[in-house]
């Protein structure tokens, strides 16, 4: 029998109603013939409110008992979607991470899955049983309760797919698919039937809410379909797969993130550029895009990263940058806006169609920096929007206009 | 350094404010010199929330995944009593049943515990750390994690006292100790200071309701002095031990439980009354109280339960009661009101004197059974508040009237 990997998240098991209608799609996937893995996250707001009675006690949680905290969301949703199971007629059983062997380092609030020992989930569907498993933790070889992070629980869904060889990994969520751009953003936005992992995986890294690049990751390292799709309905989402080349689609989608800032720093010698960014990589700042120009002697280097970083990063350089002779501008008001599509490398004249779309709309592109199929710029944050509308138009993504019959 | 077990139960830990009080409490004790293990009940009504959200769900929840629910109550009292600690500057670590090594038998929703292999736990107070371990809970040798049902943390908390050797072992609870009546239904109520575990172990079999029966046997079995007091004060309470033989007081309390029923087996042929009990065992319908009387071919058999089996018991019963010719009376509308005291074994009046203050008060005494320390009577429900006044007062046990200087 296949194995099909199901992962909800919190707001499709946000009330006892929805648990019992996720419950009952997911008993229409075992009448498919699929033997089921489900994967859970909290239900609604319980890690919010988990969080909030930790602020109440300390501003500075210690992150062991964090994790212990929060891993008490997935227990009672998947507790509930076996009950409900249950109550369905079916044999369900629920394992939290650490049942279930999601093996982890020892990094509390952000731990990396070293290993999947699942034998206990391959006994219990050996036995036709649904299994649940409470998504987002995991235990480390001292047998510490660990969380995996953000999107951590499609990471687990994912993780469990590749190591029991599932046929597919359905990520059913509260939005019907991976669209060309934020629909809220952009009226006329198209859900995409099809993505490669690449494409996804730019598109998720650059502001695309709906799946977690380490899950993406996971899955073109380990080649596991994935299907982005609704909770609430059986219809179609986003496959994403190991595309074909004959591809068509050149550009796929256009994607915005406002939570990043800019670091300017100017006049800079050659020489101690590295230097510079060796001093983020020794704190864990993570950099987005960096773009180094000028030369031969001093030149410009301008760093992209998370706004809630930026801070931090100006004042472990600044010092640094001044003692060297060159000036520093942090910019927190700005936006990536990206766009994604095999096209960007096998058309060379994509970059010039997007700088021409944003100078016709006349908003000013701070900073440009183009990968293999992703191409991002940097805009003032006030203009994002216009950005990525103007974008997703002239770029051919709109969904035809449907006119209705003359009155 | 010595090792104090504490045990907080819901009501002390039932806000963030509440749980930020109890770490200030336990650092007392830390810095009195004790090495300290503290183990936690759910937050509050956190139980009843989680009850109520598996009831919408299904009326019949598989009890592995009502454990696996449930057990998330305690995991997040614990884990935010460990912040508590730690913001006051205490090195504290929280472990679930399963971590703390309580192993038990595979019987969900009331497990028995089998073993306790507290490795973990010693190597951290060996560290100087301040231990929490969640109550209720522990996990079977088929790794499901189980819960104790009744009474389940003060068990908890007795099971790792006798394993690690506590010289004490703390109950706090929202009452300030044992009291000679329940001090609602009988305003002259005194606290005791001292109980023996014999006492200790009638009363809560009778209806005192500040320790379960099961943790006072563990206690018993293992010597573990146990000292129930309030979680708010730092005043002594009451003090549970192995008792010296000079003690002077006969009666100790008078309890009452109200939730009890009885069945009246009228005109049985004495080579019946096994049978018919042994249907009630076959179906772990406990009996409290068994009086059979009459004879020597037909006699009586009244059984004192707990008011929710009595129903059941009566179904099992009626068919052969009435098959070998007796009558089956089932009375919902009683109490069992029981005093208790070495007095009732040593001297033999006391029996008379419980008597006579009954009649005294006009309140008819439906069944009388005496075990070596305690002695119960069945009245009318309605009548309950007034026969445990009565004795409460006739026995001597009323707190002296302070009377105030002359006006």
């Amino acid at each position: 029998m296949q194995l099909l990997v199901q992962k909800y998240g919190g707001t499709s098991l946000a009330s006892t109603d929805r648990i019992v209608q996720v419950a009952r799609r997911i008993v229409d996937a075992k009448h498919e013939g699929y033997s089921v893995l489900v994967v859970v996250s909290a239900m609604g707001l319980t890690t919010d409110e988990l969080l909030s009675l930790a602020s109440q006690i300390t501003e500075q949680p210690p992150a062991r008992e964090l994790d212990m905290l929060l891993t008490a969301g997935e227990r009672i949703s998947m507790a509930l979607l076996s009950m409900a199971l249950h109550a369905q007629g079916h044999a369900a059983v629920s394992y939290t991470g650490s049942q279930s062997g999601i093996i982890t380092d020892t990094h509390h609030a952000d731990a990396r899955i070293l290993d999947v020992r699942a034998a206990r989930i391959e006994e219990a569907l050996a036995a036709g049983r649904i299994v649940i498993v409470a998504g987002f933790q995991g235990v480390s070889p001292e047998r510490e309760v660990t969380t995996l992070g953000r999107g951590g629980s499609d990471t687990t869904a994912v993780a469990l797919a590749a190591a029991l060889g599932a046929v597919r990994c359905d990520i059913c969520t509260d939005v019907d698919g991976v669209y060309s751009a934020d629909p809220r953003r952009v009226p006329r936005a198209r859900r995409l039937s099809a993505l490669s992992y690449d494409e996804t995986m730019e598109l998720t890294a650059h502001g695309a809410r709906v799946l977690h690049p380490r899950c993406v990751e996971i899955a073109r390292r380990f080649g596991v379909p994935l299907h982005v799709r609704s909770s609430f309905t059986s219809a179609n989402g986003t496959v994403i797969g190991a595309m074909e080349k004959v591809e068509t689609a050149v550009i796929r989608g256009v994607t915005c993130d406002e939570d990043v800032a800019t670091i300017r720093m100017a006049a800079i010698p050659i020489a101690e550029s590295a230097a510079l960014l060796e001093i983020l990589g020794k704190e864990e700042v993570a950099t987005r895009v960096v773009v180094q120009s000028g030369g031969p002697d001093r030149c410009d280097v301008v760093c992209l990263l998370q706004r809630d970083d930026a801070v931090q990063a100006t004042n472990l350089l600044r010092a640094h940058v001044e003692s060297v002779g060159g000036t520093l501008r942090h910019d927190p008001d700005v936006a990536a806006v990206t766009v994604v599509g095999q096209g960007i490398q096998s058309h060379p004249g994509t970059v010039a169609r997007v700088l021409a779309a944003l100078t016709r709309t006349s908003v000013p592109v701070h900073l440009v920096s183009s990968s293999a199929i992703a191409l991002t710029c940097v805009v003032s944050r006030s203009q994002a929007t216009i950005a990525v509308r103007a974008l997703h138009a002239q770029l051919g993504l709109d969904a035809p206009t449907v006119e209705g019959p003359a009155a």
